[in-house]
């Protein structure tokens, strides 16, 4: 067994000395992570396909992603800014004299991250997670998936090539092999663990978190635990593009199986010839879909499992893919319920994760935005409409923004961008910590908190809070944004 | 009994109006609490007095700066930009497009306050914790503190009359009047309450946290528990100013019988002719002090049991005030330790509240160093140093900025300026979230999360995110600060 105590040690001792690099210095290791992965695309991604799977051009897109995240966070660090530098200057005429006050963002500590099944590798070893804590300044401990554990050691060992190459501590990186469920508990227990990264399911997530909630120290725990990511669908819109919209959101639903954690997994509208028309369509292409290999065995008999388990709360299976059955196999399934039946039974709402497209039919607006109410957290929801129906429905679109961590109008919630402005999460169980992103910008902030030093001189001061601000970064300098002096 | 469930539920139903106001309304409704304080504040600080036994001018200072505080959220609020809009306008020319993203920061929900027997305004029902939630959209359910009952109901009939006034909805605010544990329970584990604010003993704060760790739904939970705020010496600084030091430490240290979550309770430096001149100084000094009436009996008894049990752990209680002792009374005392004692038994570095001061003597400076990285998290590290000293010191700086939230340079703890850099919180156990602070600006943050609206047409979005900014904020467009389109 690994000696993941003395693993956990060695981390952050590393962190002592990683939260000091120069900012450049993180930079360039971020980069040459992504750099290394790109050179190992062709053993990677062969290997990705044989543990989960997924398709070639699905795991190159992937991998070119997470190449791409690498170098959005270095671009990031790089830049500076992002410790978010907040200058209150003196004023020695008040009384009692108002103290210099500076505050900046610092890394938590070391970090533990458990990376997705359904991403091996933008939500895996050198995935979001990791990539956001190593530019924060936190050294990461990565808990091995078991989805796919010799793409996840390829990864791993790329990552420590890069940290010796580069001359960084040895420690900033490493990975538990462990598989059993005690590894992981180990990992979000330890004491010199500040923070936990998970992607995963809301079992798995949710366990770790209460375990971790029975820590003596409390940390911030950031489980991604996926959503149904309803979709709504107002009258007038279904009037006008039935047709395409089946074809856009089966699309959206069927893309690697359904298994993403954006996945449209709750189809909602309003009882019509038009309604009708749009299951009919959608029941023809899901018709038409191919079952196929999912992820691993038990994720495949869970899918199974959950749309039996839909038939059993009164869901009915009215059309079904086509394809082989069997062990690993996913069958696209498309079933209706009525809205009545969901507000009775709230469990047809939670996820089951894989091909599966759950269409819910309300009698009335009322009812619709009822059930809207009642939706769990979401990591997104979905409008489509008309200008005409957004006139009759602005209390839908209030009822939402409460609901999710991302609002799509007119489009699929597949697709994240990292990009500044995205939110991937959501409230609760979407996530256990509405306050943050898995993806983009922001997303360093789970692995940071604000110190304030009070009059310090000049040359104590970290370079981000120095007065000729050689750094060049922007600040907050008594109420406005300057890259200048302060 | 009161109807806890009752009066949440009608918070949860105002919070959907009350997060809807024009920001304007809600910046009216900050300074009519901050005004209507104001104008009844003979009344307020005589009730206060009565019940606190604080000294009027104390008390005088802490309703004019809760007063402030008011102003000071109502100015942010009004001002509007503190929604932190972060926009990525679409690229169409992309493969695949790129959408328009736009990200902003939204209320959580109903927040329950926790308020301070140390701090009747300041931190109670008009408090740092209810304002910054009203400025950010939540209504607050707040827990009366049994050390100020009838200062907190004349101050929560304040906030009642102006929400009347204003035409707010009536349950924007509630006061909880049950004085037992089990209120307090009740109110952190309901589902409808969305975030915690508590400031407190640790005793009081943990068990709270540990009774919401047990919800089905994790929420944010910010307890500041106190700390022992350590300050250190450094031998230069103690041979230039040992007699001045000893004063100015006096003072901070006695303010209001210790009674300051930023008390500077333990004081560390390295053995030598000069420390002992300093601890001269300041017994003589400690012993022309009075003692006097602290908030409540059992705060007092609780303190004399806190130095009787340093007492018990090996400390030396070296001098001592003078003046009345018995019920409700504290008495300054000045305690000494080594520096070996207190690596052996952490307990001795524990907050003991009060009128207390430990003064810990280590060998030499390694020694020194080996208690700053053995201490706990901390709301404040203060370092007391020449430059020459900093040369020799720059370790001990680099550790403490791991421990605490705010590291004050050759002054005192005391003192919590309400500015945007402040920094009153800190890693575990001084809070159990050291992501937050309850003072300053950011403190608003404690009480949102971010939400992502993609591909809305303008007319749809709020208006903090429209194109032509009709709020003139300052915003983060493609990357810049702008108060511009977007």
């Amino acid at each position: 067994m690994e000696n993941i105590n003395a693993i956990i040690t060695q981390a952050h001792e590393a962190y002592r000395l990683y939260k000091n690099l120069h900012k450049n210095e993180i930079a360039d290791f971020l980069e040459a992570i992504g750099q290394s992965g790109k050179e190992a695309e062709n053993d990677l991604v062969e290997t990705a396909m044989e543990e989960t799977h997924l398709a070639k051009p699905r795991l190159q897109g992937e991998l070119q992603r997470t190449v791409n995240q690498t170098k959005f966070f270095a671009e990031m660090v790089r830049n500076g800014s992002w410790v978010n530098v907040i200058i209150d200057t003196a004023d020695n005429n008040r009384q009692p004299p108002k103290p210099d006050l500076r505050q900046m963002q610092i890394p938590l500590g070391v970090v533990g991250v458990f990376g997705a099944s359904n991403f091996p590798f933008a939500y895996s070893v050198a995935g979001g997670d990791t990539i956001s804590a190593l530019a924060a300044g936190c050294p990461v401990v990565y808990k091995l998936n078991p989805g796919h554990p010799e793409t996840s050691k390829k990864v791993a060992e790329i990552m420590t090539k890069v940290i010796t190459t580069l001359g960084l501590p040895t420690a900033t990186f490493a990975m538990l092999e462990g598989q059993d469920y005690e590894t992981g508990a180990q990992l979000v227990s330890h004491p010199l663990i500040k923070a936990i990264g998970f992607t995963g399911s809301f079992k798995g997530g949710k366990a770790l978190y209460d375990t971790a909630a029975k820590r003596n120290e409390p940390i911030p725990f950031y489980a991604e635990m996926g959503s149904v990511n309803p979709v709504f669908i107002l009258p007038q819109m279904l009037n006008q593009k039935s047709a395409e919209l089946a074809e856009a959101l089966l699309i959206s639903n069927q893309a690697s199986l359904g298994q993403f954690c954006t996945n449209p997994g709750v189809i909602l509208s309003e009882l019509s010839a038009d309604q009708k028309s749009f299951e009919d369509h959608f029941r023809t292409l899901i018709q038409k879909s191919s079952s196929g290999k999912m992820l691993a065995n038990n994720i495949a008999q869970n899918y199974t499992k959950g749309i039996e388990a839909l038939k059993q709360l009164g869901a009915n299976d009215v059309g079904q893919g086509m394809g082989d059955e069997g062990e690993l196999f996913g069958m696209p399934e498309m079933l209706t319920i009525s809205a009545d039946a969901s507000l009775k039974n709230p469990e047809l709402l939670h996820e089951v994760f894989g091909p599966g497209s759950l269409h819910v039919a309300a009698q009335n607006k009322e009812e619709l935005i009822k059930v809207a109410a009642n939706l769990e957290g979401q990591l997104t929801a979905t409008i489509w409409g008309t200008d005409e129906d957004m006139k009759d429905y602005k209390e839908l679109l209030d009822i939402l923004i409460e609901k999710a961590g991302r609002l799509i109008f007119n489009g699929v919630p597949t697709g994240v961008e990292v990009t500044p402005a995205m939110v991937h999460g959501g409230p609760f169980p979407a996530t256990t910590d509405s306050r943050s992103t898995s993806v983009g910008t922001t997303a360093i902030y789970r692995f940071t908190r604000p110190v304030c030093l009070q009059n310090f001189p000049d040359h104590l001061l970290p370079e981000a809070l120095q007065h000729d601000n050689p750094l060049k970064i922007i600040r907050s300098v008594n109420g406005s944004y300057t890259d200048s002096n302060g």
